[in-house]
């Protein structure tokens, strides 16, 4: 068998949405890459809800696509329904997010790996990983005193064969000796109908890679041919669907509506007389869900005083009758799954085509990892996504797209891609997993990003396009595209100054919230009008929302600036976070059981949020 | 858990191509039905080439869409290339086949059985069957003397809960205590990256179920990228691309072409120096494949005079760039599939995406089956599929159908559904399995039908739909549709036989083999040329091969008769095969190693056709 030896430069290990990324971006970075994964069929498949994006999310998405990345251009292709999420609110808040058409999303993912030079997807399921010592480490200071570097040298596949490179990025989800419950049944797998891995759990723990558990669970799916959508409420897409890819410039397929119900008091009532029954109350499952997905068992319990919650019903695709149901993720026994639809209208004679259930995995504590996702502990090993400790499609999307660029870029002997807090919501992200660890599943939200004014959806290609390509993570359209827009922009901006209205530049103008572009195009006198009215919707959107909270990036810059200032203040034992009203549930929470000595630790706690800081300080500072 | 029981009519475990034609048939018949299933993803999976029909198989699919299946319909929706196959060859030997886009194809079925009334798919793992004693059969005799009958209550699935019903269709394909091969390596699954079956196997022996072992095996895939196809021979689909199903009036999607290469001398030289390494040689696998889809180490030594094979490289879908290598089946160790690639005009730089192997799997003799694929020792089981000792989709198809037919008309206490050679391939299927038995997986050709003009693909509506009508297999309006081209065949059969040309009625002018129908058009006076012109196309088809092979058909009835008169013949001891110069390969080696009694025994051996028997009967006859 010696001969069934593969040679590689970077190997990617499970093709789910942190896989595909970093094998993509691998391979874009120039390493001869492989792709290994247990069942081509299902790479980059939904494991749960058949969507991309949302708040804080879909700005990850466009980070990605800004950074060459599939995620955005597979969702363009094969999205049902767009929407822009908080349209209302100020720009820094607006998220995109549409529902796939989830296989052609698997599809479209694995058509973008298999179109990519430099990387081989190969159906093969990892067992173990590979190691030698090495005399000395490739990094500058070991980060362990004690004992010798180890470092990678590839992974061994089922049946026997072997991978060998210097660099590994695992991303195996939720697939580490996972265990699904739906009520008291428990069977072995990381996603129904699939296996789980155990032999890579084994050998992590045999490197010296600590192991935790956490949960995370599905809701029930329906064949719409049952539901009866007269009861319920209709829900379409965006009427002008905005594309996640800078590279789309419009989404041009129907879109399909999704429908909304709601649970009831009685099936509130079922849940609470069965949650004996709940594997996440009967104490089989003892480790963290998602808080903010959290099941609908969760919900009852939490939010004991609501008597109802929203239900989103959505399809799974275009072709299928397949539907979703947002909003009632539960490990429930199936009697209870059946009873409770009865009760939902609409759904009184749904029929349950998959039911709901949690499961448990390994991941690997993320302070185990330095700031390029490459481990402390052993030279080489990357981890992405769901094995972080993260959830979300998006998040491990992103985080693959980092460890798979890193691990190519230090087997060519380059300087690592680390993206700041200023820089990137994925900047954001990995800091948080690798300076604050994580203690529940950890998702992205608009309010961990301190300069969210900066990290804007809609300028993640100005910010991060530019370093992309001096990397090759883009190709030569991508920036092509990028510097026609910034020349569009840097002309605008240029004109809006030089132009005079009564007095002060237009660009002064449109500082003031009631004055827009259509506003400040009349201002103009005829000519310059004209070529403001032409010029692309993108480039203006940058230009008005540059201008327009110029004023509120600064004053959030040194808000950050005073919050470091002040973070390492005390805060008494016997503090009364009860003081605190509009402090949130979970940081009450979490304040109390923890406790912190001072701002600089409250701040350092997972889930604490810059916001929750503020109000912490301000309440220290009023109380002296 | 006594809470987790549901109840059905009838239960249909495996939604493979047996299972999904099954469930769908017992619902239309009007049974409540369950299609429970390991993974809802790979609903009608194609685990091996992507392609429908072909010479016998096609004429399968027509049937199964005569009666109100679904395999017809799925392929004409998700076709990529349609061809006709032995056009220039007489009616009987038509065969349509067509490229499937894969994902696509399974997409659709998965639709059409969710939106089938009276039929649940459910994501369930069966582990056990459930039965009782029964106080007597509900067949009129018990096939077994000895012994309390045994009766089916339903089955328990993965988790613990169960499902209950008196008929229960298992159709769980290759997934039996199956076993995958590739070279040394052996790994449990019934198909690469999915996991195996072992409860049901153990069941079925308990209740008294002989299994047996057979395997299959399928080629590598590549990545399109990665092959050269200006080295290889282009094959488009057909200009006028022919429906499978009744009810589809034209195929409008565009076609995507094959490419053909060949294996070389070189190659074959490796495989031969490697032979010792293939499980089938070296005695790792015991088992028999089907003979006519060899392996290519099969091919290689079985044909060893030849140093070349065709290989067809097909697209596994539209939007993907995996590519089916048909023709190189193999279990041959992966550094041999990788160096025959070499060896390939085209594939000198492919990718192999997932390695060829072989699978070996239980499967149930089917001589313990009665005619409505009921099994003699349990009353209310029933077997359809891979598990009968078959191979290929549209048997399994064609199995399920019948078997899910009989289930749901057994539980309605109606009479069975049992299809005569003289009616249908699928007769000659059912028939041959439960008659013959099997001792290689079972393909059908049309050279096991002795009726085979009569079982034509392009008459298959006319001989089962008002069949299916009577039984509710199909809605009113495929029958409505029969009855109209009933009605046109009709008239124009009146009209050839009351207009005269030159003495002769247009119906005799037709029966030489020179008068085609534009030439009977011709000799018809204006008025009636004009409505034979306008006639539909489906209905003349019928009209010119009743009346071109009326003469034929009733030459083979008579030929068939005789053949069952003499069939009781006695073959001497001693008699020399090797005299029999026409006789086929594979028969003179099964006639040489049963050295059968008569022309009876011999004709009951698997594998030997009509034709051998004749062929045998007339040296037998010319040697007295
Ligand atoms: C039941 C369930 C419910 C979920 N609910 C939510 C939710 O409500 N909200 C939310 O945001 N997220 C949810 N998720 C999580 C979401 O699926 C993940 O965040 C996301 O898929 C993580 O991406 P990943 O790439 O890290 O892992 P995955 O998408 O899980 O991909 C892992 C890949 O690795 C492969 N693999 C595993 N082991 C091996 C091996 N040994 N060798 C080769 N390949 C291997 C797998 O086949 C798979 O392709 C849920 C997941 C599950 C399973
Ligand atoms: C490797 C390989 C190579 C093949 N090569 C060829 C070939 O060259 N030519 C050819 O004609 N045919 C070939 N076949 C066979 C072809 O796939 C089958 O003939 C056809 O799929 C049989 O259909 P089926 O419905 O009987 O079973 P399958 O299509 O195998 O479907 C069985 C279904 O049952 C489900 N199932 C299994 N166990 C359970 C359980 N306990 N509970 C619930 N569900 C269960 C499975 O998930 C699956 O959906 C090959 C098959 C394999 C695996």
């Amino acid at each position: 068998m010696s001969s069934n030896v593969y040679h590689f430069d970077v190997l990617v290990i499970g093709a789910g949405h942190a896989g595909t990324e970093a094998a993509l971006a691998a391979a874009r970075v120039g390493a001869k890459t492989a792709l290994l994964t247990t069942n081509l069929d299902t790479v980059g498949q939904m494991s749960c809800n058949p969507a991309i994006g949302g708040v804080g999310k879909g700005q990850i998405v466009r980070e990605i696509d800004a950074l060459g990345g599939a995620m955005g251009q597979a969702i363009d292709a094969t999205g049902i329904q767009f929407r822009m999420l908080n349209l209302r609110k100020g720009a820094a808040m607006h998220g995109p997010r549409a529902q796939a058409d989830k296989r052609a999303y698997q599809a479209e993912i694995k058509r973008l790996v298999e179109e990519q030079e430099n990387l081989s997807l190969r159906q093969e399921g990892v067992e173990d990983l590979l190691t030698e010592p090495a005399a000395k480490a490739s990094h500058a200071q070991s980060p362990l005193a004690e004992g010798p570097v180890v470092r990678m040298t590839g992974v061994r596949v089922r049946g026997g064969a072997e991978y060998r490179a210097a660099a590994v990025v695992l991303t195996t989800g939720t697939f580490l000796q996972a265990l699904m419950h739906t009520g008291e049944a428990k069977t072995a797998g990381g996603r129904a109908g699939e296996g789980t891995t155990s032999g890579v759990s084994q050998s992590l723990q045999t490197l010296g890679i600590r192991l935790e558990r956490f949960k995370t669970g599905t809701p029930p799916r329906l064949n719409g041919r049952t539901i009866d959508y007269s009861a319920c409420e209709i829900q379409p897409g965006d009427e002008q669907p905005q594309p996640f890819s800078f590279l789309t410039e419009r989404i041009t397929q129907a879109q399909v509506p999704c429908y909304i119900t709601h649970t009831t008091a009685a099936s509130h009532e079922l849940i609470r007389a069965n949650l004996h029954r709940a594997p996440m109350y009967s104490g089989q499952i003892e480790t963290s869900g998602p808080r903010y997905c959290p099941s609908i068992e969760d919900k009852i319990v939490r939010f004991a005083e609501k008597n109802q919650h929203q239900l989103y019903l959505e399809p799974e695709g275009r072709n299928t009758l397949e539907v979703y149901v947002n909003g009632v993720s539960t490990s429930l026994p199936r009697d209870v799954q059946d009873a409770l639809f009865r009760m939902i209208p609409g759904c009184e004679h749904a029929q349950i085509m998959r039911y709901g259930y949690a499961v448990e995995y390994d991941y690997a504590p993320p302070e185990q990892l330095r700031a390029t996702l490459e481990t402390k502990q052993i030279d080489g090993l990357y981890f992405a996504g769901q094995i972080n400790g993260t959830t979300g499609y998006e998040e491990a999307g992103g985080q693959g797209l980092i460890a798979g660029t890193n691990a190519a870029l230090k087997v060519a002997n380059r300087e690592p891609l680390v993206l700041g807090r200023e820089q990137a919501y994925l900047g954001v992200l990995v800091d948080d997993l690798v300076t604050r660890g994580v203690d529940e599943p950890y998702r992205m939200f608009t309010s961990r990003a301190e300069y969210r004014l900066l990290l804007r959806q809609d300028n993640a290609d100005r910010r991060l396009t530019p370093l992309a390509e001096q990397l090759g993570l883009v190709d030569s359209r991508r920036a092509e595209k990028l510097r026609a827009k910034q020349a569009e922009i840097l002309r605008l901006t240029t004109l809006l100054d030089a132009t005079r209205y009564e007095g002060l530049s237009l660009a002064e103008r449109m500082r003031r919230p009631e004055v827009d572009w259509p506003a400040v195009v009349q201002m103009a006198p005829p000519d310059t009008a004209r070529e403001l009215a032409e010029a692309g919707p993108a480039a203006v959107e940058q230009v008005v929302n540059d201008i327009k909270y110029a004023g509120y990036i600064a004053r959030q810059n040194f808000e950050v600036e005073r919050q470091q200032r002040l973070a390492s203040k005390p805060i008494p034992a016997e503090f009364d976070y009860g003081r605190l009203v509009h402090l949130r549930h979970e940081a009450r929470e979490k304040l109390l059981r923890i406790r912190p000595r001072d701002l600089a630790q409250a701040s350092r706690i997972s889930g604490i949020t810059p916001a929750d800081i503020s109000l912490l300080m301000a309440h220290l500072k009023a109380s002296r």
